[in-house]
């Protein structure tokens, strides 16, 4: 085991060790923003047949050559073609056929004329402009031919995707299976939500934030409620976990007498690959897998609830999404120029809970508050996590850094009217 | 009613007739996106008491002042305070106490030393640095004080603030309810997903496009299938409507013969406050409402697939949001560089369906296919809609050009390596 590694010596550990699960067929709406495990091949044509994208008149140009500034070319009208419509009518020379969006362009007919750019005379219909040959015709296969490879494997499904799937009469389709996340608290001063706080306890609130930012990727959080700090009931907790495609644990993770999570793991098989990184919120964060269980990984994150937000940001949500097939693994940054200045000590990466705002071109990024690591409300405020290098001490006013975008409302406020 | 309007006078119409729905109290983690409709006042301290930050040795810093420099000050061991502990023990000066994350801070000690920073011998302790007062003590109140206003109204609930209002003891919270949208189809061309598409039927995928569209919003879809094109059948569909606080019909919104949808709004007591709005995709867009049940809206959007798509974007997205008391109702815009040469007729504002690329420090965009609003692959393909305005014919290679971005994995492309 490495102990006291860098940010990315533990990014890379993690995600050397995640892969995609297991492919399942579910149904399209159950698809939503997942990731597709096998390409979409189409076995049908879209459009079905030359369609009408109008509501007007179906013609032959060469009828209507006359038509054009001011003349109009008068056409008896010899039958009507409806959406839906199977009768296979022909349309003469001469002739003209009333028709609406989506309906099959007749044979024989070139072009559909707006019914705007025409006028009906019982019988007949006057054209008044000059068609352009196919103006108003949306050719069979314009969309999808037979064969097409429509959605490639690791397209993620969204509203426009499952329309293309709906229209290709696709109501299943294969995606990765949502990795399931057990999800342990560990703490005699912790209780559930509800429970009795007198004497300074506190609520095991990790897991709900955990369960949240699980749900929010898409994956299930299970929650196995918390553990006493006795080894016992820690063992019992994480054996009640090995189902699970992902465990993470929030507290028991360090370095004190009552941390029972290293040997609990070790005797159930895990083999941890680290403890320690060098940053800060989060520096307690232990990392393992089973060997014996290939895809199965272990998070132990700190207790601090910002420690624990930050660890689960950095390295359980990349490993989340691998597992269900995405390709964007990490989340947007942006560059940033500093508002205040910062200062630490060298030898850790910080990650600064800050708030930015747009003056002229650039983010400007100042604290959002109290950077204490049991400090949630200031996390629950930034806008993004600010990059403050290991070996940097200070970074000065003005001076440019990246930040990694935690609101997930932030790029919206670049709205210019639309 | 009004007709062919602009964009931005579509705009206005619908957001001036949406306004929040009802409040309601949901466990805090089916609030997981949505919006407070209250402000959360804490009724507690967080921590409750001074805590330690750290595992290591709760002392007094007088008692340290000769330790550093490889100087060590030896402690006593007098007791050992856990987390959740609440023997109210006392340090007497000169003594140490043994302490572990999360464990309050026993009375008389005022800072702790890290388990790292010494060396236990026995029932003593050696202390090799000298602490700084109130190092490594979280304080009491630091994160939360009772009184608090901890979130604002309208704020939008992600894992981060269910992790504070869990550790309020928050397990529900009062939203904005979720909008019920109705989701109609109309046309004899049309079949369900699993329907017989011979003769050039079609299936009826809009609803699907609609329905997922919907729940990524957090919106709840109710689809009521596919009206016939005959007067009553529309008249039962939308009825069955009524009771959602929002209908969306796909189709039958136009100038044909076989357009029922406006005679029956109108029956039913709609007042539609526009038919036709100055853009392509979407033109024959209608919009009402029911002033006898105020905030109820209709859509009537084309049928055409990619038509559909943008009207749900740009006027069906919004209201719906405000009905979810969001307040970034528009996505997001970027500055991006023609790629290639766009031309079209003045008079429409277009909605060009492209892909972006980055070159250099600009986003690029280029058409993501046939612009045919039929072709929903292009649609599904497309990272932005490019906004090419109503009075221009042509935008040249290199020109500067606005983009709403579709694509909700786009700015995840910008990571430098976080």
């Amino acid at each position: 085991m490495r102990e006291a590694i860098s940010v990315q010596e533990a990014r890379e550990a993690v995600l050397a060790l995640s892969r995609p699960l297991e492919r399942e067929s579910a149904p399209i709406l159950e698809a939503l923003g997942r990731c597709l495990a096998a390409p979409v091949v189409s076995t049908r044509r879209l459009p079905p047949r030359d369609a009408s994208a109008m509501d007007g008149y179906a013609v032959r140009v060469e009828d209507c050559l006359a038509a054009g500034s001011g003349v109009s070319a008068a056409l008896p009208v010899a039958f009507e073609v409806a959406a839906g419509d199977v009768s296979g009518a022909e349309l003469k020379p001469g002739e003209a056929a009333r028709i609406f969006t989506g309906a099959p362009v007749p044979r024989g007919a070139d072009a559909v004329v707006r019914q705007e750019d025409t006028e009906r005379e019982s019988d007949c219909v006057r054209i008044r402009i000059r068609p352009q040959p196919r103006e108003h015709i949306r050719d069979a296969g314009e969309d999808v031919e037979t064969g097409d490879t429509v959605l490639e494997i690791g397209a993620r499904v969204g509203p426009s995707e499952i329309g293309v799937l709906a229209s290709l009469g696709r109501s299943l389709v294969q995606v990765y299976r949502r990795p399931r996340v057990a999800i342990l608290s560990g703490g005699d001063e912790l209780v559930e939500i509800d429970g009795d706080v007198s004497g300074g306890r506190i609520v095991a609130s990790n897991a709900y934030m955990l369960g949240a930012a699980c749900r929010t990727l898409g994956a299930e959080p299970i929650s196995l409620g918390i553990a006493e700090d006795r080894p016992e009931s820690v063992e019992k907790q994480f054996r009640a976990a090995l189902s699970a495609d992902c465990i993470v644990s929030t507290a028991g993770v360090s370095v004190g007498d009552h941390d029972h999570v290293r040997p609990v793991l070790e005797k159930l098989g895990c083999r941890l690959e680290f403890w320690g990184v060098r940053m800060k919120p989060g520096f307690p964060l232990a990392f393992g897998h089973f060997p014996d269980s290939p895809g199965r990984l272990v998070f132990g994150l700190p207790g601090n609830p910002v420690s624990a937000t930050v660890c689960f940001e950095l390295f359980v949500r990349p490993a989340l999404l691998r597992m269900m097939g995405r390709q964007d693994l990490f989340p947007p940054t942006v560059r940033v120029r500093l508002g205040e200045r910062l200062r630490k000590k060298p030898g850790r990466l910080h990650f600064v809970r800050v708030v930015l705002e747009r003056e002229g071109e650039e983010w400007v990024a100042r604290s959002a508050g109290n950077q204490s690591s049991g400090v949630m409300t200031a996390m629950a405020r930034a806008d993004a996590l600010l990059v403050f290098p290991e070996d940097a001490s200070e970074l000065a006013v003005g001076e440019s850094a990246l930040a990694i975008v935690h609101s997930r409302d932030f790029f919206a406020r670049d709205n210019a009217g639309f």
